[in-house]
């Protein structure tokens, strides 16, 4: 199996050169610092979490009947990784955290999850279920949970579906009765279906962050409220006390995550079980989308990481592998296949890291918040599903070598689809992008985001001749969707909108992820006659080629989408199945 | 789990109204023989076959000591199998067999293949085995290995690959070399990996067809031999004596079709493992191709056949799960993909019984050999990548519980990704259709194809304006991608040829899927009128619709390709990886 390598040049060009993170004051970090948590980072990756990838693929999770036991390897390594304080990179100083650039903190988690997906849920749920409660929840809250949280002793997990209400949130049934004379405080009785961490012996306790409808609530999303619903029972002390009457009765088998508990879990069957109302009643939604934002954006990373992974550990074999003579890399075809995968892979994560400092940006200038909103279904959506095809790539680069589990890469297929599905489906993205984040909108955040657009791709100078004309195209082809959908949406012709978002979002994210690499190629193009060494020049000269290849062999199919939805005229569902 | 169903209507709108399979007066069948074998194999395949699938994917095969166990379960259904003579279908009558439209063949190995693919494979890799003894092996092979394998007593495999010899089947290193005194016999030596079905407790001998170098060969392919090597020794009256000195040293861990037995092979550790010459010294690699060849096209089907089932088990799925109180096939985004899922796997089973039914027509046309070389590629490539792509949608349709096993359709996800890997990469695939079965032809197969194409195109009328439009534009690229790579062809800029096989096949799979869906609209709509039943013209529209669907959702995407093609004006090796 190929070894983990992490392309820290790309990275640093990333952070520094593209993003230019040491620029936030707030965080006193220079050049310096920031590659010294890289390679920190890195290293704890390398020599912790990816030796735990495969065992914990192969053991998975078994629930027993004091609930569920999570592979060995993962005990030590989620220890080691709260005890390094990692996990509390990114938090404030208040709660005991390191803060950050905020595209460090995305680029820190892309490492981890590319070396064990299902590992990196435990932390990630925890953390935002520990956000949420941060900034939702009152004194007591805040204090009692967060601190158990934040050094690893307690996890976290969000709990929205369930069987009847998967997409649909609004028609989830768990109740929750006001407790009298105890204030905040509920019954919790339903079953919550994959629940992601749902139970694990990796924690001494659970704070399980539970939607549920108070009585006499109207009905649909409005009527949920958000309750903290911890495994054992928190006094007002903040002591540990009995079971909370919350139990794991399945975990699923699935694809692959195998080492990510997913649960059904099953809250006061005994009537037993307490629930602490978390903001308002009836804010339940609102609030669980604090914790849903930051999922769906580690979604797209979940895509980007596997991906770039996937393309390090490829490129290893490619070039060791030799056919008619010569190391494969050699044949057009092979590097054909291994050029689109860095581009896109590298064009995710220009995209994701672009994305995450934009919350440091939002700081100063409110307009970055719409961007966010434009760019979190994008991210999500795209990058795991894009994500998943590098890694289908890579198998298909190691020949039938890719189709056994000792190579490794079959995995990265297995454990990325789950992306495409959770946090909303990828469907539900799409709708979220053209109905919300643009039509709603009045389209304010789309112009916005398109004339930053316009402006780096007028600049492109005659090193770009072929490319400034393949993007200048397709740009054409995406207001001609724009156009057709608008003008649907208009005429109250709702089915063609809903029909077209999909296509939409994939055309509108080849376009976002090909200008972050424009950008990038830009700023390497600048400093290649400059570049202090040849190891270096033909690092830049990577980062050109890279939009290179973007532009010819992916903007091409964000044309076919704006075709398809401009060129089929008639509601889908007028065709029977 | 939803059921097993197939698309019977479909199936036999195919057979019956488009290719017209009662033509072949050998066989003597009429529409109600053909109904009748269809119905009757379907059974066999609901009832004993697709209850197999899901058990045989848990359990797996194991190797012990004496030898590979494959699950209990599969050892029944090939008993059956064989016993209900569904295995001599299509079999001349001389061996035993049932003659039968090569169509009608292709159409039930593609039911058994949906419902278990694993298990397939063993009777599959035994009928190649069979069937290049049938046509080059000498009168002792045939009368010696025929009928055992006929009946089921034993089974057969293909050995080609090595370590180092995957694509590069030249670089083998197997030897065989001649036994003093046995005319026709061989001591084979050597090492080889991923041969599936290589060894089982389902059949008292193994037939393996092994490819090996003789002594002073020369270099390469032309160097090979093809031998048939018993798992246990046959003498010269045919009986079956001591083992032959193969032995099978490991099992591949693998993504998925768990229940095949894909292994490493060992010839000849002691030195007493014998091998029987079939076909001259020198010309092991052509015997061996009329294994491959069909091998190729089986892949096709392994991935059409999978995107069928995985397409009729999510409608059933989207038909009952609700959510905003309706059941989600009425949500545009979600017809959307089920009617690109069904014309996308309906069109791939036009394509594959097409094909097929070329090796009837090429009995009285030698012309359409030539077809047949021009689909196999496309049938092999498009279909296994295709068919994986519909197994990702039919996930995807499903949510969350696409990714559980017990829903069953991850499942075609990890079994149908090997199709795009054996029996040649489909990156050899494309390599063998632009470089093989067209430059080398000068393009005259495809030529001559292209005239039928155009011919059934140009016969589109006023019903099917905007599809007309649609493909007369996609015709203009592939013209022009097709300049493009004849013009660097002509230069000997060969690089620039080899970059673009890929797109260039993906390109022209669209156009002859498209093609064949175009003829069975055409075929429906003139039906329609006359139809005897509401449900039949509900059936006969979606033949309209499913034509209308790929041109409108997948024939831009064939323009993208050509696009890439002629734009693209790099010689990719110039590119660093």
């Amino acid at each position: 199996m190929a070894k983990y390598k992490s392309d820290q040049r790309d990275i640093l060009f990333n952070l520094l050169d593209v993003l230019n993170v040491t620029q936030y004051e707030q965080y006193g970090m220079d050049e310096s610092s920031i590659k010294e948590i890289v390679t920190e980072y890195d290293k704890f990756v390398e020599n912790e979490i990816f030796p735990t990838r495969e065992p914990s693929d192969v053991e998975g999770v078994r629930l027993e009947a004091d609930g569920v036991k999570v592979p060995e390897s993962l005990k030590k390594v989620n220890k080691g990784f709260y005890e390094m304080g990692w996990y509390a990179l990114g938090q404030p100083e208040k709660w005991g955290g390191a803060p950050c650039p905020e595209a460090l903190s995305s680029l820190c988690l892309s490492l981890s999850t590319a070396a064990n997906t299902a590992w990196s849920m435990y932390p990630g749920l925890s953390k935002g279920a520990m956000n949420v409660i941060r900034m939702v929840g009152n004194d007591w809250a805040k204090n009692t949970f967060i601190p158990p949280m934040i050094d690893g002793r307690w996890g976290g997990t969000m709990n929205l579906t369930e069987a009847g209400a998967g997409s649909d949130v609004g028609a989830l049934k768990t109740t929750a009765t006001p407790v009298e004379g105890k204030e905040g405080v509920y019954k919790i009785k339903g079953s919550k279906i994959f629940i992601s961490s749902g139970d694990s012996d990796l924690y001494e306790n659970i704070v399980h962050l539970v939607l549920a409808r108070t009585p006499g609530a109207p009905e649909g999303t409005k009527g949920l409220s958000l309750f903290i619903t911890p495994k054992f029972k928190v006094a007002e002390d903040g002591s540990v006390g009995e079971s909370n009457d919350v139990f794991c009765s399945k975990v699923e088998h699935k694809m692959g995550i195998h080492g990510s508990a997913t649960c059904v879990l099953n809250y006061g069957d005994n009537n037993n079980c307490e629930g602490h109302l978390i903001g308002k009643e009836g804010e339940g939604i609102q609030n669980m989308f604090i914790m849903m934002n930051e999922a769906r954006l580690d979604c797209g990373i979940q895509g980007e990481a596997q991906a770039n992974l996937a393309y390090m550990m490829t490129e290893q074999f490619v070039k060791e592998r030799v056919q008619f003579k010569t190391e494969i890399i050699n044949h057009p075809d092979v590097r054909r296949m291994m050029l689109k995968m860095r581009a896109m892979s590298r064009g995710m994560r220009a995209l994701t890291l672009y994305t995450s400092d934009l919350f440091d940006k939002a700081k100063t200038d409110k307009k970055y918040e719409s961007y966010i909103g434009l760019l979190t279904p994008i991210c999500k959506s795209f990058c795991s599903e894009k994500g998943f095809e590098v890694a289908v790539e890579a198998v298909q680069c190691h020949g039938g070598y890719g189709y056994c589990h000792e190579y490794g890469v079959e995995q990265f297929v297995r454990d990325t689809k789950i992306a495409t599905l959770y946090e909303g489906t990828n469907g539900i993205q799409a709708l979220d992008f053209v109905m919300r984040k643009i039509l709603k909108d009045g389209g304010k955040a789309l112009r916005s985001i398109s004339e930053d657009i316009f402006k780096t791709s007028n600049s492109l100078d005659d090193d770009f001749t072929f490319e400034r004309g393949v993007f200048t195209r397709v740009l054409g082809h995406a207001q001609d969707a724009m156009g057709y959908i608008g003008k649907k949406a208009k005429k109250n012709e709702m089915n063609h909108v809903l029909q077209n978002c999909k296509d939409f979002l994939d055309m509108a994210s080849h376009i976002v992820v090909a200008w972050r690499l424009m950008e990038s190629a830009m700023i390497a193009r600048d400093k290649l006659e400059s570049a202090p060494s040849e190891s270096e020049k033909a690092f830049l000269q990577t980062k050109i080629d890279d939009f290179k290849i973007y532009c010819a062999h992916f903007l091409p199919q964000a044309s076919a989408h704006a075709r398809t939805i401009t060129g089929f005229e008639d509601d889908i569902l007028t065709y029977q199945v």
